[in-house]
């Protein structure tokens, strides 16, 4: 069963689970790879459902906006929670089983023997681990794999990065990896045009959570250039805005940053998961009046949990007014913006200062491959002396994959 | 030729262009990937040392320390200038020529065609597009290959970073990344018991700046807990000491902290570049008249141009009589802890709270792979969300390597 078959088969098998005739008015779009994440919520949900009030469960139907996955339904109104939960938890076990021999951790620690000796190993042992290793793993290239960081096996993204590790460069220099940095280069140029940006310059990161905290280094050194010498003693707080269904890693960078958690507002989203413009620029209000310095808007393109995209437009609106950096985490959802159907969901990233995107998620990079593009080029210099990490590997990769008809097979 | 050949050789070449008698008294040992930096700074003496001078320059014979490599004498009072500038042009350009067909910018562009079209490309062009990276990349596992992170090949590490990129696992969870888990565990580990601490815990990071920059947040967040949450603002001055020889990272990592590079307070160092412990207490004391809070000392094991080592145990006694938070940047010279002969060198450093040690560097695992490994278990939440990056993906080569005979074959 190829890919595609199968995920109609997944679709064909919930709604048989789930049943019920949904209503098709005020569809959400999703992709297939956060269907599984939405199964388990639903079971979530039935499962509060069931123990508050059992007997009245099959007199509630849900309002649950129905979920479109190319074309097909999936979650209509559930009737039968028991069956519908077990049919689920045999789907699981069946795709645990296929696409890993599952072990917990004190079987697995015994099956691999990992102890490393002072005396060494033989290639024979090494070559058996080898095995082993394959063995016990989770194929993440399996059609029957799914997880929000993947969206299946590029065998040019493959190719590419078994040529990169026989390489092992190191792009710090031209002269120590010439191929690899003009290679950066072309792919962080073709980004910035996807964008609809006229110039800007990017680098390449492990991960979204850095391209983030990056971005914040950034906007924070524009609003207060003497921070880099001088550190945040002294200073007013600092304040940035984002969704309330953002990624955890903005928390996280405000953290890093010495921004602190609690200077992070959350702005509330509508059913959707999308940030309310008007709730934004109370909070700006808001932090204004405490006495303390709003810098940054974060919106996102692409949640972590529902996949919903921050109307751009009317947040870039707000930035302007307000005089904000506004970074996108477009992490996941920034791959939309290759796809001529999709790409409207993004609309109006062309007014952003700052763009996280990772080719790892949709465009099936190796992980980790997320690029941080910025529009104003004199910031250059703070994309590298300003990251946490030197140089990366994975544009090679993220070559490889954007030449091969992707940008025209993806529609 | 070998790899050991070609090394003796090159010393060989050395004294032949440098000549004269050494004194070999009061020797320096250094690492044969870091001679290319010592010729590049001998040039570069005498360069101006011949601008100054031209008449003299015979009759002032150098002062410097004799350099030793594996027993031989490398930089020996300098004669004939011109003709050992020449010998030295002459190698580095055999070594660019045998290492890399090397092209400058515009050409290279040109010669490799990197547009990407919407059209896409065929499969014949993307496989020449791959041989011409490999034929235009610098070969860094050649054996004329020297710089700073390489330190040869290991086909053990690549075939684990091949089967890596294979599997292309996210270890965020043991469920979707069994195997990789327990290696990381395992690893960690090992580490740790060559650190000397009875238990410990650590996270691979992307490069030793981010080891470093983490290890400086573990130590800000056990003084002042409460920056997590509200930052740094309104707190005084925090204040880090290093070694005048450190890393860069460590400007970059406090500038990324929020913490400021002024207040990265640098300590002399001695002719061979190693902290001077008398110098660390006056700058303690400095910081203290000042008003600021000093947090931090980070002691250097293996400096980026001298490949000096810090006396670690008399900065331990500075840290524990004032209270700081001992972090030992050992990204390059940590390997030397797998080596019964060079371990001494690092003597004390189970006495740090955190150590960064990169496998990348001496123990040839595949670029990048660092260690950021803590004493203290309770703070194990922070190494992973306290950490810009997620995951790291070369945990699996870090064993491959340690494994085969490594700590049987290093002494």
């Amino acid at each position: 069963m190829d890919q595609q078959s199968y995920k109609i088969a997944l679709a064909i098998l919930y709604i048989m689970s789930f049943g019920g005739t949904p209503d098709t008015s005020n569809c959400e779009i999703h992709t297939p790879h956060n269907i599984l994440h939405l199964w388990k919520e639903d079971i979530h949900v039935m499962k509060n459902r069931d123990r508050r009030d059992t007997a009245q469960k099959e007199m509630t139907p849900s309002k649950k906006i129905p979920v479109l996955v190319d074309g097909v339904v999936l979650n209509g109104p559930q009737t039968d929670v028991k069956a519908g939960e077990k049919f689920v938890e045999e789907v699981c076990r069946l795709v645990m089983e296929e696409v890993c021999e599952w072990q917990p951790p004190e079987q697995l620690r015994q099956l691999l023997d990992l102890e490393m000796r002072d005396t060494g190993e033989s290639q024979d042992k090494l070559l058996r681990l080898c095995r082993d290793v394959i063995h016990f793993s989770v194929k993440t290239n399996h059609p029957r794999f799914f997880n929000q960081l993947y969206a299946g096996l590029d065998y040019y993204s493959l190719a590419a990065r078994i040529l990169t590790e026989a390489l092992n460069p190191s792009i710090y220099t031209y002269e120590v990896s010439p191929v690899f940095l003009l290679v950066e280069e072309a792919v962080l140029k073709k980004m910035i045009e996807c964008i609809g940006w006229k110039e800007g310059d990017g680098i390449f990161n492990p991960g979204g959570s850095v391209s983030n905290m990056c971005a914040m280094n950034l906007a924070r050194y524009r609003y207060y250039p003497d921070v880099k010498e001088k550190g945040l003693s002294g200073l007013p707080r600092l304040i940035l805005f984002t969704s309330a269904e953002c990624h955890y890693s903005m928390k996280k960078a405000a953290s890093f940053l010495g921004i602190g958690t609690q200077n992070v507002y959350f702005v509330e989203t509508d059913g959707r998961g999308k940030m309310i413009p008007e709730e934004l620029e109370r909070r700006i209000g808001q932090a204004r009046q405490e006495g303390a310095v709003p810098f940054l808007v974060c919106a996102t393109s692409g949640t972590t949990v529902l996949g919903a995209f921050d109307p751009l437009d009317e947040i870039a609106e707000i930035c302007e007014r307000h005089g904000l950096w506004l970074h996108v985490d477009a992490s996941w959802g920034g791959s939309a913006l290759v796809s001529r159907k999709h790409r409207q969901l993004l609309h109006g990233i062309h007014r952003a200062d700052s763009v996280a995107w990772n080719p790892h998620k949709m465009l099936m990079a190796g992980i980790q491959c997320s690029a941080l593009l910025v529009k104003d080029k004199t910031v250059s210099f703070l994309l590298i002396f300003g990251n946490p990490v030197n140089s990366t590997l994975k544009c090679l990769e993220a070559t490889l994959l954007l030449i091969p008809c992707r940008l025209g097979l993806i529609r």
